[in-house]
């Protein structure tokens, strides 16, 4: 690398190693590395082999996870790790999780190349099984190094092959009977710190024409995934609006009215998002000339704050309640379904500002929607903050666009935060 | 009959003719009376064998209804014309049709008996073809009359049998080669006036506990089979309200808004209602952690008037460019598909009323939302009016409900009114 500048050795790195991933997980429509799978597995070993070629030490942790190491010189200190995830869903993107482990991977290749003297230990997690598409259960890495995976986890068959989700852990060199043990593989107490880089999954930064932002907090979510909404079927023309019990447009105030409160909410400076994706009557009854006896639809609310979740809650089942007597339905749930918020480490979201606004980089907070590793370190008790780099066309699909730019200003964010941390 | 009071007479009778109806119709769940099937003949001719035994004039017409009369002692005079149809759909009810042609039969038959003197003559219609469920072309019988069915409704096939309408309408009779050449059979010059009487298909008589009601119009409908609301699809948790496209949210205040209008001009003393029957985001695309990015919905309004329905369709229309606006999504319609209403004669109604009033019952006017024979012949110049008997549970089902005291008050309204009419 004589004669290059570091950032264009890091750049020519990244990019290399980008296009080494995408020829191994190119599954003719987008990329694939299957968790616990080949795809997953030949990621890790290109991460392995290149860390091992620049020196620095590299293994598998007891859940199989991949962990780089640049040692610091004082042993004692609780350890600063950083990384993501390297598998994808099936026909994904080739950035989504990987961009945050090659980013890592740069930082600790410059800083031993340096001879940058830290008295932490810097470690990098390639971890696996973030999204686990084939078993429905995400965070499998993450969750097996805190002990989190349950019995019925582990049961989980791959929707393809049946294999259990135990089975292809084991598979893959993990220590499966302490997984099942649900040891804690993992002390939190031997982490400082988890920073995660990923690509934004959302378009906010590229609306606000932000290359990063600093990630407050991960939201958590409720879920009704069944709402039904009845009213009482009739003919569109015989009955007046007096008499009736239109399922629809009981739905239809209702969300208008939620609307509303969404954005006083807001307003008031409140995270919070949301969505009825999936809504409809019933195909058994429902015709052009017939007033809607039935709606049934899918209600989710996220937010960074447990409290907020909470208060939209109360605020639904109240609304629900108003409508019902307002026009004569009935509403009624599936059970609630909560996944917790994970709240970012304050410090370390003040630490990852500054070195933007010293970058010179345009300063931009904002929540993550999507779940990520973070979250599972954050709600074990790691410090945990997360950057997010510009990213177009969402994720999970092979139309995600990251620019290299993007990712460098990101990436340096990152090794900044690795050194202030552990120095 | 000595002995016996003409009202009970005429119970006894109207009894024994529907218990006859619904032996001969009974298809082990409800009645079936076949439009210019053996179903819907044999209630003609149980009708005609009535009139005949009672010496009233009976014969078949040339769309191969049945046409019962009480000649007047002026021939000159346009008759006066009473009745309803005598099909029924699958499965359905008893009441739907026959009453109106049962009650006219009671008038004839006591009138004749009584030997009450008419300058004009009166005329019962027993219509064939008003559900015409089978062929997808409703008011079959009314509209040969007027020469109203085109060579596209004399092609339409039995949705079982496949035979045409036009070997159907043959088959029973009619003179397919004078309707195939659209010639009037019936002046409507020759007619003074139609009265039908018929069951309410709606629940306003039970709510408001009247027995009867007098009909003001039969209202028109205006429809969009499929209005599609596109917005973007997008991860529920990775975009913020205000990147959002979200189709169920935009379709949900558009019909909040339209039910604050509707609210409006019923407040205004419009005719009006509004129904949204069939409506879903789309199964190949929706999911519960998924911004909904198209919705579709069915868009039918109906009034009496045909001022509401244009008036609320431009309200419709400017709701939905307003709404792509503020939410940045599109509406795109299937074409406008028109109905029009059909306008009772003032003269009629008022007289009707008079006769409900001198009878001491309360007195109801009422829009009919489903459509009738009626306004076929008011749509060709006819004065028609329609007396609504109150029914339970609907119509088009076996649990049709009509109390006989119900109907008797009803066809003692259509007994004065003609009368009154032929005098």
């Amino acid at each position: 690398m004589t004669g290059t500048a570091p950032t264009d050795a890091g750049r020519v790195l990244a990019e290399a190693l980008f296009a080494a991933l995408r020829r191994d997980g190119d599954d003719g429509v987008g990329i694939t590395r299957d968790s616990y799978g080949a795809g997953e597995s030949a990621a890790l070993d290109l991460i392995e082999r290149t860390a091992r070629a620049e020196g620095l030490e590299a293994a598998r942790d007891a859940a199989a996870n991949l962990m780089v190491t640049l040692p610091g010189s004082d042993p004692d200190l609780p350890a600063l790790a950083c990384g993501s995830h390297l598998d994808s869903v099936p026909q994904g993107g080739n950035y989504d999780g990987a961009a945050g482990v090659i980013a890592g991977l740069l930082a600790l290749i410059r800083l031993r190349r340096e001879g940058v003297a830290l008295r932490r230990t810097l470690r990098l997690y390639g971890l696996r099984g973030e999204e686990s598409a084939a078993f429905g259960r995400a965070y499998v890495g993450s969750s097996a190094l805190f002990g989190q995976l349950t019995a019925e986890d582990l049961a989980l068959p791959h929707a393809v092959t049946g294999r259990s989700l135990r089975d292809c852990l084991a598979g893959a060199g993990a220590a499966i009977a302490r997984i099942e043990g649900r040891e804690r593989l993992l002390d939190p107490a031997s982490l400082a710190g988890w920073i995660e880089l990923h690509i934004e999954q959302g378009p906010v930064l590229v609306a606000r024409n932000r290359p990063v932002a600093i990630v407050t907090g991960i939201r958590g979510n409720l879920r009704h995934r069944v709402v039904t909404c009845t009213g009482e079927a009739g003919h569109s023309g015989a009955v007046p609006r007096w008499l009736r019990r239109d399922a629809v447009f009981a739905v239809a105030a209702l969300l208008h009215r939620l609307d509303a409160h969404w954005q006083v909410l807001l307003g008031q400076g409140h995270d919070l998002v949301v969505t009825a994706g999936v809504l409809g009557t019933d195909p058994a009854e429902h015709a052009i000339a017939r007033i809607p006896g039935t709606l049934r639809f899918s209600f989710e609310v996220r937010s960074q704050a447990q409290a907020t979740l909470d208060a939209f809650h109360a605020l639904f089942l109240e609304e629900c309640r108003l409508i019902e007597e307002e026009r004569g339905v009935r509403f009624a749930m599936e059970r609630r379904i909560d996944t917790v918020p994970a709240v970012m480490d304050t410090a370390l979201v003040e630490r990852l500002r500054t070195l933007v606004r010293r970058l010179g980089l345009p300063e931009e907070l904002m929540a993550s929607g999507a779940g990520h590793d973070a979250a599972v370190f954050a709600n074990n008790g790691v410090p945990s903050a997360m950057i997010f780099v510009r990213n177009a066309n969402g994720s999970h699909n092979p139309r995600e666009a990251m620019a290299m730019e993007d990712f460098m200003a990101g990436a340096e964010v990152l090794r900044l935060a690795l050194i202030e941390g552990a120095a």
